[in-house]
């Protein structure tokens, strides 16, 4: 942390911001400049609120410095982590696409779907058991029948699965069944079962927050990774912003950023960040080309009968399509 | 829902927007205008989702009309609904303060805040005993032990108390000692958190999420309300915006919106909202100016020395005085 | 400026940046920390862009420190300034109320609404002569008429007038009528426009540009002044948001941020930022309560007939009452 | 427009909105549901402002329905605008790259800086004689000497320029130098500036305001087209939002929405959005990917030493392998 003082700031408050500092266990450098007096906070452990400074006599702005992630860092961890997923990876040189519906509705139409996602080249299927709904009187999802389905596509497509928990209360079930556990946009700050997530054995896919940081993204990430799971995968699923035409509005400089600053994969869903099939595609395609290690998309059988999300999910010759032209453009930087 | 037709739509793809609507069980009246057709859809039970019409050949747009709450809207019921919280009630034309700690940090701090609560002449004294933190690292609050101090503050002054409740696993234990559950902003859509709120006997306090709509946040209290818990008290704590001078942008025109759609009562947090002592005392006078039900604000004995949000509390002698000049404002109403 | 150096920067990567900082006619002070290396930038004239640094080799972050402004800061001048505009003057302790309609649109309604302005109170009337429109086809104001019909009613009631200057083009013209120029928020970045407000003897009103941060706004005013014009009167109009239900969100933090930071006078237009009218009373009161320095408020003798902006002008009887409820806000903090 | 009226809206106030919708010469259809009236409005000229209605006694919400833009709305004209600039074009099936340094600085970093442009196969330069600067104590352009530098590389490497115009004073000067006119971010809204470059015979680049709405930026580019000039190049540089990692936040989803909506070309400029040099590079693969019609990029030949956005220009083999990048994924839409 930085404090810069007031120009008019006395001794007295320059020494008792020195005080505060050394009783929380750090170090003061006060730095003189031409104008004004700053103050170096080092070798503090963990975070310090810079509130909590700048509201002392004398102090102008408080600055916070490092970074408050630790095992997620690529500081701490310089090589990028692969993650193992029954028999396909995702991270480093990969392009992972993962493809389903919103809901599993019903077995006929998992399988029907599944199909699809195998024949276009997909590596993992998608699907929700358990649905978070802004309305109370809206379809929640199938539970553990649709966790069933779910399982039985795998056995048949030999394909790895990915699948929503919502709760403490199901996670056990959930994890039973799901090669990937998704943790949604509205549990990212969830911490208990950010918690529950980190003990398990089971790879974890965290969705950022609708109105999350990157560093408080990461630092979710931080609570499964300071249980014990290492096996984590990001998924940057667009921010609220003043823009209407879309759902919400992705966030493709997030990528370049939580490569630097992490090692751990990031892909990029596009069906719900902009909620309308139309933009998918494109969208898609960009998200290949920002350099993701992959994409989540929703595609359905029979779209326009869809218990959830049809508007927004794609017809399945749309989701092949998508898959090569992707792939294609992964390529391009393999050869570039 | 109306549905507005592309100028080049044929009649084909009208009619089957029209069969989709009919299939959907509403009822469709086509509008035809100067330059194009709309259709408006008519005795929906249920909110119908707008991508999926805007994804059918020849829709140019979908647009939802009619608001997806029923139970939280001040159609159903008319009359402002007055919560009773121990000796107190929250709602109509009561102005209620709310004030304490972030944290309760110990005994000793808990009881002489209260004091200070209690004298300046605010209703009901908060804590936290669980805390929601950024950092797996940070102080986490003291859980049971500090519900148990809350049951204390409450018997020696005689206050209702508030305290926020992290998850499923741990509702039973807070229900067990809080007047008032709080919900907080990150825990707005977890529905299963908010289905139990609902199958409670005590009153729950529902902060609205960082980043959701008016519409999204009476939805929320919507879940709890079709569990059969109508004693829901809504408070607005700020939005995240591009805004960098204060932690989040305290949103005060959703107090009169909400007034007016729901029945509700509805109060304002300026502490979480700005996060910055000196803009709490400015902010919470605009609080009870612009019309809400009371305030929720952070007050600590000895803010310099607080374990969590120190730099956004008061000092025991700046609460009293907002506590004087919010009711002197909210007076000024009863008398013009 | 700090810069904050990579853990794995070379002592090569540091001395570099230390020989750039010097290039630049700066003064380099290593900060040597537990884990990294931190640099900081003494003696710059003028804004350095932190980009600039952190695109350096072995740099992990550059964190701008000093404000870019120098005459508007109450740093440089501690003392409030206190514009003078006609017969009355806004800032210090002083709340000044400003009404009219959006536009000027007839000799007979802009004497019907100053009439009602005047006997509510307020100090200063308001109205465009011309107008900024989103759409090309739309009412774009009388033009010079229309400041001939302002000019009227300051003689007639003796009220001085606000109106807004749209370009470089009229800026003669306006000054010529007006006794405050008011820079819009579309143009509070257009500098061409602020440096001859700057070269003006007429006092300056400047809106707050629609995402704008403080620092850009006082920059901008930063602008006017180093041309000379110091009867600069800032105006918060509300900021672009996610948030539907209102035109814009008011940003109520500003106020206390803004005179914290600059010694110039600020108020608050609750018309343009919300767009409706039955949020204007609210967002009047708490705009009073929250410590601007004065309302500018739309008002119409007729609002369901108004060529502009009708659905957000309050009618006569509520311009009345806001003004005294706003009068008796103000007056509490004088006596607390 | 659509009227949505209260559930408890009575006759007679059904009747007076009828009754003013008539008095704006529009035609009023009132089409009951099943707990409420609604009422289409039919026939209107022009735009109609929601808010006049929603004020209005009964009346629950008024929704907008039709577009407020003609000429530029694809519905008007259905084929691709294609631009004509120089030796070259931009629109359709095109991808366009413009390359160049932030300012013109002298001549000899404009030649050497378009010697790379040019090699690269970049297809047009770019470079700022006036600069809209946050500080006025910041480096503004040279000027008339800047444009002139440009018309030098025009002639010295047969590629047609583009450069910013600030302000009306100085438009017929910029426009005898450049091919392409461009029209910043803060001046989106400028209407006296896009009405006079309604009347120039040059190429006009409409830059998306940094807050503005994709409704708002193409009823800018109306005002243009509105005064004659159908040569109108459309440029997303992102928009402001509460993320931190990047100057602003690129908006890809515009792309497919602008493309839906209107016929004329939209190209994206990941150099201001990002304000970051080393996410330049990935940005700009998405931009090609998404599907704009081109690129506007920073390169400097010695960034390092850049008098403005040093930070974010790339450097010259940078940029030449992201135009390789850039058009490979564009072969890779043709051929599939």
């Amino acid at each position: 942390m930085l404090i810069v003082m007031r120009q008019d700031a006395t001794q007295e408050q320059i020494d008792a911001v020195i005080g505060i500092i050394g009783e929380k266990g750090c170090q003061a450098r006060p730095i003189p400049g031409g104008e004004r007096v700053s103050i170096g906070v080092l070798y503090n452990k963990g975070p310090l609120d810079p509130a909590n400074f700048q509201a002392l006599a004398g102090v102008k702005e408080a600055i916070a410095v490092t970074r408050p992630y630790k095992l997620v860092s690529r500081e701490v961890k310089p090589h990028d982590t692969i993650v193992r997923v029954g028999n396909t990876e995702i991270g480093g040189s990969r392009f992972s696409i993962i493809g389903g519906p919103c809901a599993v509705e019903s077995e006929s139409l998992a399988m029907a779907t599944a199909e699809h996602v195998k024949k276009a080249g997909a590596d993992i299927f998608r699907g929700g058991a358990f649905k978070p709904r802004t309305s109370p009187y809206a379809f929640q999802g199938l539970g553990e029948e649709g966790l069933k389905i779910l399982a039985k596509v795998r056995e048949t497509f030999d394909m790895p699965v990915v699948t929503e928990v919502l709760d403490l209360a199901h996670f056990d079930m959930v994890e039973q069944y799901a090669d990937i556990v998704q943790i949604g946009t509205r549990n990212m700050q969830n911490f208990s079962l950010l918690r529950r997530a980190g003990e398990s054995k089971k790879s974890v896919m965290l969705k950022r927050g609708m109105s999350a940081t990157v560093d408080e993204w990461l630092m979710a990430a931080e609570y499964i990774m300071s249980e014990g799971n290492e096996n984590i995968i990001l998924c940057e699923r667009g921010v609220r912003t003043f823009v209407r035409h879309s759902r919400n509005t992705l966030d493709f400089s997030a990528i370049p950023v939580v490569r630097r600053e992490s090692h751990l994969p990031v892909i990029i869903d596009p069906s719900h960040a902009s909620g309308y099939r139309d933009q998918v595609l494109p969208l898609a395609r960009a998200a290949a080309a920002v350099g993701s290690h992959g994409l989540m998309v929703e595609v359905h059988d029979m779209p326009d009968f869809a218990q959830c999300d049809g508007g927004q999910s794609l017809y399945p010759d749309q989701f092949a399509l998508m898959c090569r032209q992707a792939r294609a453009i992964c390529d391009i930087f393999a050869s570039s």
